[in-house]
């Protein structure tokens, strides 16, 4: 039986989604989990493996297993073990066919960032300070360049694996609140690094760069491209698969 | 010649403003670090004195110094040395007789919660989270009887040595945004604990519990209020004292 699950993490202290030999991960904190409510060795796998540092707001995960825990109430399960800061959100039973990794539609990312001379403690944890104040209007020129379907080579850091490197951007969004920059970035999936570098160029341009965007699609060449912003302002918002994963809980 | 401090703190890590013989604080972190920077003990003062795992977004100190460092390049001084979750967002050269303790004016605190089944690693930081959906509206009725000048005497932790609990409450503002909520506060000042207790009693209201404000205030007893909230979804926003400390930044 496949069960699916919603997760939440800060990746302040994670070394990415991905299991790794030594290294503390959200794969290997859940699978630690699961071996202990299930009994046998249980592969957990996700929408997409986030890098060290990134954020979750709400990563989607599954895993086979025999049990008769009701499938809503795994979530419980999961919470009464994991480290406080990875938790099980919801928790069902997989449509028919379900695979959180090859079924994703949609993924939604956001990048958050403030201008300041100093950093401020109470933004630093999730999001990044940069040195000039951003021009939102150069930003929303070039963000715009960023929807539809191109192909993003030049917006991958080197190592990636992916087939076809062509990717549709369905929209970039721009929003300022008290100081806070946040770039919305929904797309059918991201190549490695791809909302970073993005990120990045759009900040660049929002700060006097010349935007290198539609020159970078027709060269497939990164270095034209503003460098890589870091982890920590990243976090995944949403995995979307065209089904309702979970039931709507009681107070939504 | 004094000088002014404008101070923000991630208070997670801090046993309050306080110094304390061996415990981690912000004024000592900020005596430690000027005394490395004029090369004599220097007293530090806050605007008043947050608890353990209070966090702020703009605490004002104040200290006394002979030195030739500009005024307002003592703030990156400053920050040469303090750790990361403690920051000088601004320093100036103090007006005539100020004293950040007895001159403030007017003080905003902010209390932030979320309502969820399970904790949301992302918000556990900053925020408290309750396990009923509250009620806005009661809430906010609620908030209207703590707003004028009241004799805050329940509203008060046992051992406090102010010699009188009247205070104003000049506004109590609630606020929801991203299934965040927040009570936003300002008075002429506060007593010790008494916005974690109006926070408790304002979320216990809007939990389905009876309001006993205006009876707290005619009997002075605390145990008809709810309890007292956590510290870490508190956050000292702002002192105010009805003169410019600073000069506007270029990017504000």
């Amino acid at each position: 039986m496949r069960y699916v699950l919603l997760v939440s993490y800060d990746g302040t202290h994670f070394c990415g989604f991905q299991k790794q030999k030594k290294e503390r991960t959200v794969q290997s904190e859940l699978e630690r989990a699961a071996f202990e409510i299930f009994g046998a060795e249980t592969k957990v796998a996700g929408s997409g493996r986030t890098d060290a540092g990134v954020h979750a707001e709400g990563q989607v995960c599954h895993l086979d297993a025999e049990t008769n825990i009701p499938a809503e109430k795994l979530r419980e399960c999961f919470n009464r073990i994991l480290p406080p800061d990875l938790r099980v959100l919801k928790s069902a039973a997989a449509p028919e066919g379900f695979d959180c990794t090859r079924s994703a539609k949609r993924k939604t990312y956001c990048y958050s960032f403030y201008f300041a001379e100093s950093e401020l403690p109470l933004l630093e944890r999730y999001a990044v300070r940069i040195k000039e104040k951003p021009d939102l209007e150069r930003m929303q020129r070039a963000a715009v360049l960023i929807e539809g379907e191109h192909d993003f080579k030049a917006f991958c850091a080197s190592g990636s694996s992916a087939k076809t490197s062509v990717r549709t951007v369905y929209s970039v969004r721009l929003t300022e609140r008290g100081g806070l920059y946040e770039i919305r970035i929904t797309g059918n999936g991201f190549l490695y690094n791809m909302v970073r570098i993005i990120a990045g160029e759009l900040i660049a341009v929002g700060c006097g760069k010349e935007e290198a965007i539609t020159a970078a699609f027709e060269s497939g060449e990164r270095k034209a491209l503003a460098k890589t912003m870091p982890a920590k302002g990243l976090r995944l918002v949403e995995a979307e698969y065209g089904v309702k994963l979970f039931e709507t809980a009681s107070e939504e």
